[in-house]
C-alpha cells in the first residue's frame, strides 16, 4: 500500500468515527439544543448522496465512511427530535 | 458531464455548505454547549488530512469540498472556545 492510499484510508477512518463523540455527548447530557437541525438535514442528504455515488462507482472506501457518517447521523436525528 | 459526475458535484456542493447553518446557528444564540469538543477536533483533523490527499492527487472536487469544511469546522472551533 502506497504513503498515499494511506493517507486516504487515514482520513476515511476518522471521517468515519467522527460523529460518534457528538453522538455519545447528546447521549449523556440529553441535550441537542444547539445542534442545528438544518445542519443535520443537510449532513444526511450529502452523504446519502456519496453513499449512492460511492455504489454507483464501487468504492469501498466511500461506501464505508459514507455508511458509518450516515448511521451516527440518522441517530443524532433522532436525539434532536426526542431531545430537542 | 456525466449522470454519475453531476451526482458527484451535488453531493460535494451539499457536503460544503452542510456545516454553514450550524455556524449561523451558534453565532445566533451565542451557545455552542451541545457542540462535542472532540467531535470538532475530529472534523479538523479529517478534513485537514482529506484536503492533503485531494491536493497529492490534484482532485479539485476534493480540495474544494474539504477547504469549505475545514474554514467552517475553524470557526465552529472558535465559537467553541467563545462561547463555550
Amino acid at each position: 500500500m502506497s504513503a498515499l492510499q494511506l493517507l486516504g484510508l487515514a482520513a476515511g477512518t476518522i471521517t468515519s468515527i467522527t460523529f460518534l463523540p457528538q453522538v455519545i455527548q447528546i447521549w449523556k447530557t440529553k441535550s441537542a439544543k444547539d445542534i442545528s437541525m438544518f445542519m443535520l438535514m443537510l449532513l444526511i442528504l450529502g452523504v446519502s448522496m456519496w453513499l449512492t455515488y460511492g455504489i454507483l462507482v464501487m468504492d469501498a472506501a466511500i461506501i464505508y465512511t459514507n455508511s458509518m457518517v450516515l448511521i451516527m447521523s440518522l441517530i443524532m436525528l433522532y436525539f434532536k427530535v426526542k431531545f430537542k
